[in-house]
């Protein structure tokens, strides 16, 4: 394999880390740590200037979609029109800086600024790209605040109705659409102008796997299925002292037990993930039994039969279950998204991008939820990922070694460069 | 049989009834329902005021103890003193007075108000009884606002300190000394003065058992042992997506199989009620695996040995699931009592009056805690039951037919007129 990367194409790693840190900063909290830019907020207005400012310092084209998605764009060389004289379709790489409560730094932003980081290096080498070389900032990945999540990048696919988006309701009352309004981001471009030609997303792994596996990249070729519902248990409350088992109908029993079962599906589907994050039981108190509980699952699997199945075994388990202790039981489906496979080219691309720089890296699915799981809709895609430590994230002890961060964007600047030619 | 009850001796149920109605109007909520006279509150100084009025019409005498426990007396003939001058030691009836937020008229008060109308009857009659009779309302029965639970018989019986029941701080704030002064309640007699010759309390059931056999009457020869705990997970939090089943720390995941395992010991054990009231899981997100759970954990047996063999079985599945999982567990002990066997003598002069009296009946177990566990530390003493609808109690809607409340307390009556031969 002969040296194929332009020695002109260089990643900057200093400026990306310190891009990094200095987006970081705002909407900073010194007392419980970390950052909180949730959507459309005042401190995401700001983070969402200083972005656009940057795009604005390297020439990008800035365009902002009726959504609030923020595009900026490097051209490509005017010849690169074709027959009927329309530019190509861009190269697009990007992914989000809205964030979680008490943030890290890391989820979201790397994508961004490492796009920009890309875009840097070929203003730096003064190359212009085949086809324009776009960086996308999707409003709203993270639906702190406004359901559902990873909406603006949904929106730009055709999933979701604007009016539908710009009509969600926040978690504080707020319209999103007059939230857009008010910070000025209410743009003018219809969703789904900009459609890639390829889309890229470098993206912290979140997950412990490649630390524990001691790996570089993670060449991301499939995105779990998510399946979000909402289970309530309805039983009968009673003394705990009086009511012998028998006559009990224990609503924080049968919960318990799913609790247990969905543990069970998992160990024995092998792949899917399952997970009870919240539970309440009412009254609530030490010696009357539970007459109601209401709890949420959250099942993944990348393979779209094992998640329906895993689906049907919890169903047919509290169907059991109720008849079993008495109770009623309604499930109200929060979310639902079929697995995504990546494209194969670009994950190939990736795969020999890792290999040429002499990275170590492993072929993964992605756990978590992406933008780039939505433009798979309308353009091939794929992600990068590099380690996260302890697998934590969505904490202010989200961390990436500064080597690790720009290995990842160096990778993808590689793959950038020789998708366009320009590496070769 | 003979039948040897004295004609002249005759309840007057509709007094009583009237009584129950009465003092279920104080603190009563129009909105919410059912009546709230937590105690040392200004309700409940309402409802104190109106049992000692209530006992004045009878001509008995009052007297308030440091704790606030109310006692009503009927003397017995002076003739009855012993050698040394001394009144022979009361017979008592009782119970309590103070309420739950929201509860219904009888859990406790049917108890003193049965015990007066006993007193009722023999003053009606004209029979001087052959020892004192005394109706007692003990303080804070139900500790919703002040622990323990149970104070005053607690404390009358020598199972608690004066002072460190009169520095108890409640939910509130306040200091419970403090409140007793205010409402007028903090009485001169040393607590423990009145020793019963022999204690009864009369008590709705509070369980589903007599009202499911169709039952009249319950012949309580015991009350079940109780052990309260908390238990607190400390496990890991991470994404739900990104970490495998074997990398978990799963704090909801172990408080969940704990309940499980708790219904699991219950059934087995066949005597060993388990109930799981409360549970917490932090942060409380549908994706993030819960760092912590927090759960309480009421078990009891009518049998120390196997109520201990229940303890032992889930401390080692907690020590054996916390090393699979790799969560630590610690576990706090609220409350732990030890079974009471209530007085056969007494028990079987209730069932023998009972069967007099043609009702039916069974010999059971208490499964609620009673004040009177606390007075068998001190005094013969035993319970009668009757129905409670449902087995509803703590509500608004607990409910006992007039007619079985009217039975109950006639079979009352009919012990304490044999115990002292006043029906014979």
């Amino acid at each position: 394999m002969s040296d194929t990367k332009s020695p002109a194409l260089r990643l900057n790693g200093p400026v990306l880390l310190q891009q990094l840190r200095e987006l970081g900063e705002i909407g900073a909290d010194p007392v419980a740590g970390g950052r909180t830019r949730v959507a459309l907020t005042d401190d995401e207005k700001a983070g969402r200037d200083q972005l656009v400012a940057w795009m604005r310092e390297l020439g990008l084209d800035v365009q902002i979609d009726r959504i609030g998605n923020i595009f900026g764009t490097l051209p490509c060389a005017p010849g690169a029109r074709d027959a009927a004289g329309a530019m190509p379709r861009p190269l697009m790489m990007g992914s989000h800086i809205d964030t979680v409560i008490n943030a890290g730094a890391l989820d979201g932003c790397y994508g961004v600024l490492g796009g920009l980081a890309v875009a840097r290096a070929f203003r730096d080498a003064g190359i212009v790209p085949s086809r324009p070389i776009t960086v996308v900032a999707f409003t709203n990945e993270e639906g702190a605040r406004f359901h559902p999540d990873m909406m603006g990048s949904l929106v730009h696919a055709g999933g979701l109705p604007l009016d539908e988006a710009l009509d969600a309701i926040g978690t504080d009352g707020a319209r999103l659409g007059d939230e857009l309004v008010r910070i000025g981001y209410a743009g003018e471009m219809a969703p789904g102008t900009l459609v890639p030609h390829e889309y890229l997303e470098l993206h912290i792994e979140q997950g412990p796997i490649l630390e524990a596996e001691g790996l570089e990249i993670g060449v991301v070729e499939n995105l779990q299925g998510i399946s979000w519902q909402q289970i309530t248990v309805q039983g009968n409350a009673n003394h705990a002292g009086t009511t012998p088992t028998r006559l009990r109908h224990d609503a924080g029993y049968v919960a318990a037990a799913t609790v247990a079962e969905l543990r069970r599906i998992a160990v024995e589907s092998g792949t899917t993930l399952a997970t009870v994050g919240t539970m309440q039981l009412e009254p609530g108190v030490i010696n009357v039994i539970p007459r109601k509980a209401v709890f949420t699952v959250d099942m993944r699997d990348p393979d779209e039969q094992r998640l329906t199945q895993s689906e049907a075994r919890l169903a047919d388990f509290l169907t059991k279950t109720a008849a079993q202790e008495g109770v009623r039981i309604s499930t109200q489906r929060l979310a639902r998204f079929e697995p995504v496979m990546f494209d194969a080219e670009l994950t190939a691309a990736i795969e020999a991008s890792a290999k040429r720089l002499g990275l170590s890296y492993k072929r993964m699915t992605s756990g978590a939820g992406h933008d780039a799981q939505m433009i798979a809709r309308i353009a091939p895609a794929a992600m990068i990922f590099v380690p996260s430590r302890g697998g934590i994230s969505h904490n202010p002890r989200e961390h990436t070694d500064d080597a690790q961060l720009v290995r990842g964007a160096e990778v993808l600047l590689d793959v950038v460069a020789r998708r366009l030619g320009a590496g070769q």
